[in-house]
């Protein structure tokens, strides 16, 4: 019998019933069970379920219905400012305000919030991360009022499912998997690993779509643009050096 | 009754035989099944269980004894190499060399990596992540011979467990968590969400073991040095850039 991890899958249609109250906070303390750096807890968890500023979110997040029709958007930040004020106070001289300790934040958050989205779905609640934050961070930092030492780095929409979708395919286990060290890829072991999916129904359907050539097109071209990319890069570290966390 | 989450322990003994194949592989599996960004899946798990690469990895975790002890360590890293070479196999321009990639890649990296250590507590192995990864990564990256496009973010070390630690105190959980928007703390705050922590026989001990007036001053003067944390800062920043991963 395989356990609910094998059953994830990324909910994008809600029912409008709230979270009941219980159920969110044993969700919120399963998330602060995950391992941290030093048990530092560098993150901060912002739920919010008031409809008027979930609506003020969901431009950052390209309009996607589920921001609004979701009873509750997490907002996950990486956060040394708490730890950095408790230190100031005691007199100590705290140097979290760096690239490092950002991604000490990073994990320490990334790992509380894979476990909300467990416990959560244990519940039969859904989830569905939401990688526009990356991009929009600024924004989504200004409506949320981030102080510095705060960052957004991903959020998680939570509800109950009003949709039932398969299971999304992966890339057969050995292409992400190696043993002892990293062996690096022929090019016909590449051509393998992505055999299937590139034969697949879906992906034909989404080539006559887009008129492209083949799936990687699809990527490149549509989804993930190089200039889009790029933008969103170069804002990201601007707001990390904004919110001092670039301090070397 | 409260999930497996609830019972997460650290753990640094580790019984020496080895993880039964069908097993590992459930684990793996399981970490596959996370949230990944366009499904792109932009990380690599690299299992180490050879013990002669176990002991050339052990100085790279400043030699704590589990490295060699546990039966198999796994390195998470971020990897936009393999999607990258498929994507210029056929014919199509990735753009994924640049930090905002690399923090996509992060973030389907470390939720794989939660996922794995959940399996793994499931079934009664026992795991603890090495944050020293990032302080070394350019190291362990010339060991598990990581091409461009490849940087370590984490490391798991996982076995049976040999001792059966309490469960480590956090903060309350209103230190984290936020409604609505980010509220920031008042001094008083501050001192409250530390006091029961400060007040403990465990910090007490470590006071006067250290000859230190508080508890923060243990993080600042001794766990987590200022001159450690931006030497570490900057090599992670410069082996990003070696790797690709900054050419916005």
């Amino acid at each position: 019998m395989k356990s609910v991890l094998f059953k994830h899958r990324s909910i994008r249609k809600f029912r409008p019933e709230p979270i009941p109250e219980e159920l969110l906070r044993e969700c919120l303390e399963a998330a602060v069970r995950a391992s941290t750096c030093g048990n530092m807890q560098l993150y901060s968890l912002i739920v919010t379920r008031d409809k008027a500023l979930r609506e003020q979110l969901a431009p950052c997040h390209f309009n996607q219905p589920m921001v609004t029709e979701a009873p509750c958007v997490v907002t996950v930040c990486a956060d040394v400012h708490r730890f950095s004020m408790w230190c100031r106070q005691r007199e100590a001289d705290p140097a979290y305000d760096n690239f490092g300790w950002f991604l000490n934040a990073v994990t320490d958050a990334l790992l509380a919030a894979q476990n909300l989205c467990v416990e959560a779905e244990m519940h039969g609640l859904g989830i569905c991360y939401l990688g526009t934050t990356l991009y929009t961070a600024g924004d989504i930092a200004r409506i949320l009022t981030l102080p510095k030492g705060v960052i957004p780095v991903t959020t998680i929409v939570m509800g109950y499912p009003a949709e039932t979708p398969g299971l999304t395919d992966r890339l057969p286990l050995e292409a992400v998997v190696h043993y002892e060290k990293y062996t690096d890829y022929t090019a016909a072991e590449i051509d393998e690993l992505w055999a299937e999916r590139e034969e697949s129904a879906l992906t034909k359907q989404l080539l006559e779509e887009n008129g492209l050539p083949n799936l990687a097109r699809v990527f490149t071209d549509r989804r993930y643009v190089r200039d889009d990319s790029l933008a969103f890069s170069r804002s990201y570290f601007e707001l990390l050096r904004e919110k001092g966390f670039f301090n070397q």
